[in-house]
């Protein structure tokens, strides 16, 4: 690797983390020519990985790409006892053949983005299980309650009377002892583990090592832009769902998402997508060109090229090229002359009720024949026919009539 | 055992008892025919047993007659650790070899009072160094922080931002896991240890045992009649020490303290002492030939019969007949004419410091000829011969001449 080559290397690696515990240290580290050993853990109680958890594979191929090495630590010994209050429902115990298949099943995914061949995949239980009850009193003898106590969750917990059981102090007291057992030289996790990546550096200093250097990635943003993506928000993209869906909900995202996604997500350069910021700036280039560009990449990540190419087909012959006469036609009768927009959508089954019509309508996300709809008090006459679209997926020409009165008894 | 003695005997076990958790449970175990498992626990890491130790065998070797097992459990354990943290200086951890020497020093002593063939002694490592990781997970898990924040010890430490390492919070879980181990019936401790001894009984609930009734015994006060009896403070009684010595020491101790130790130290009837006391009140008795009972059943316990006789000889020879005809003469020569009293007391060693020798006095602890000193700031005269008297037991004629001045160098 030539010195340019490495530099810019490193600095793609750099690219969208949230923070760097000890930034000197760190470049030092990347710039040497030891061999790294790089720490991230993995909790085996939810097997699917979603875009969001790619952020830290992303950076953790790059690195690899440099020449180091990965350690991906399953938290199996943790995930097998759960929390022995049963106070906490998200944390129930996993037998051992669960933890297994969901490992698989995560690795199997990850390698999606990882190079097994610079990969160690570690169960933690191999270790933790053996420790002697003495080793986890003197690794619990390294921490004072209070500084456990400053952790985010404990201490709002504790303000707040809600109980916290003792073994939960402990937890991150192992997961912290992981980095001494594999003598990580850093680690790397979401800004949410900040907690548990620097007490790997503490336990480190204690058992005499050289301490980890610390690196956090941000959270991702869901397809929402806003909060944090995750599964139980359903704003998520799974890496396992097919190519289409991947693609076309790429597609739907914001503009402002799109470059958010592209630091994150994607491997091109810096300079590329500088280069497009201006392009769109100037009106050159359509966002929606660039979103097309995003969503082949990461499609073609997790299903290679042919299916990426594939789904791109599908979106233009559905979408994009908005050939909206072979658009499916549904007929709606209704009672009076005339009906509610909202009302209309949701007989028709494009939303799922009237107030979810109202607020896309207010978004801006509802178009009348291609026209973008501003007011949600609009009434559709009978015997009209036009096309709706709702989000940018969903799209139909709805034929209003209105219903025959029934023949009066005699 | 006939019915009324049974009961008498259950008295007994009773008497002087500091607090019993639960009154009516402690009455139905003890008047059933089960044999009950009573258990106590014991730290290897001071062997020397004092009488303050011996109020809880007492009730214990009570409870023997009664039929029921004694389990003594060495907490070899946590001796073994001590505090990792380094800094709690008296949890310095022990040796295999000095925790086996210090058992067996303490099962030697307590064997005095015990009836060995009532007695099980268990070294608590035997089953603690057999938990895996997750039991320990699991024992952490049954207790929350808040509530081991409760304990005095931890509370005040916390409030006083004094850290608090979190391994000591998995010491009291650990002895009270002895009590489900052994399925203790019963557990008695010094008030001290009031918060260990619930623990026991809550982790027994929590492993679905009965929970063993809780039983406290007061601390013994000391010599001086006011702090408890303890090795640092200075004002105890080894049970390993000379006939003559535990002799004189409990016949220094005020007639208020000497109840007290009847109360707790002594086998004797609680109507035996009840009659005594209203001899004492009506000057039937001196309370002096009380204590030389107290003091020939204490020293008979722990050296026998014929020893606790030769010692009480001794001390009528040296002390209780007064002949001070046969005291130690002392010389002392002065500089001045005369010499403050505090002054000459300490020339004459029988005490360590002037200042101590004001404290004496003040306390009214000082004689001259018999007469109790009244002010400290007395001149004795030279030329003079005096029987002086430091509290019971220090007692020497002084004799106080000038000191020749030297022959002036020509």
């Amino acid at each position: 690797m030539k010195l340019g080559e490495k530099e810019e290397k490193i600095l793609a690696v750099k690219r969208g983390i949230a923070e760097i515990l000890l930034p000197a240290e760190f470049d030092e580290k990347l710039r040497g020519n030891v061999k790294l050993k790089i720490k991230a853990g993995f909790d085996p109680t939810a097997p699917d990985i979603h875009l969001g958890h790619t952020v830290l594979l992303n950076k953790l191929r790059q690195l690899q790409e440099l020449g180091h090495e990965v350690l991906f630590i399953i938290g199996d010994f943790t995930a097998a006892i759960g929390d022995p209050t049963g106070r906490n429902i998200t944390r129930p115990p996993l037998a051992r053949e669960t933890i297994l298949t969901n490992a698989e099943t995560y690795k199997r995914q990850a390698f999606k983005v990882l190079l097994p061949q610079k990969t160690t995949v570690l169960f933690n239980s191999s270790w933790l299980q053996q420790l002697a009850p003495e080793d986890l009193i003197k690794l619990a003898s390294t921490y004072t309650v209070a500084r456990m106590l400053e952790r985010e969750d404990f201490s709002k917990r504790f303000r707040e009377n809600r109980p916290i059981a003792i073994h939960e102090f402990l937890y991150p007291l192992l997961q912290g002892y992981d980095s001494v057992e594999v003598k990580a030289d850093m680690e790397w996790g979401g800004t949410d583990q900040k907690f548990n990546l620097l007490m790997g550096r503490e336990l480190q200093k204690h058992f005499g090592q050289l301490p980890q250097t610390v690196v956090m990635t941000p959270l991702l943003e869901g397809l929402d832009g806003k909060q944090k993506m995750s599964k139980s928000l359903g704003n998520y993209i799974g890496i396992d769902e097919p190519a289409k869906e991947i693609f076309g909900k790429l597609m739907s995202i914001s503009d402002a998402l799109m470059w958010r996604y592209f630091e994150l997500l994607s491997f091109r350069s810096t300079a590329e997508i500088d280069h497009w910021k201006e392009e769109v700036l100037s009106n050159r280039i359509n966002p929606r060109d660039l979103k097309v560009k995003l969503a082949l990449e990461i499609v073609a990540r997790f299903h290679g090229e042919t299916l990426a190419n594939e789904a791109h087909h599908d979106f233009i012959t559905r979408f994009q090229r908005k050939i909206l006469t072979d658009v499916e036609i549904i007929h709606l009768e209704i009672d009076q002359s005339s009906i509610g927009i909202a009302s209309l959508l949701r007989m028709a089954g494009m939303v799922q009720s009237t107030s979810e019509a109202i607020r896309l309508i207010k978004q801006g996300a509802v178009k009348v024949n291609g026209q973008k709809l501003v007011s949600y008090d609009r009434q559709i006459s009978e015997n009209t026919e036009n096309i709706y679209q709702v989000g940018k997926r969903k799209v139909a020409k709805l034929q209003v009539t209105r219903k025959q009165p029934c023949p009066k008894s005699p």
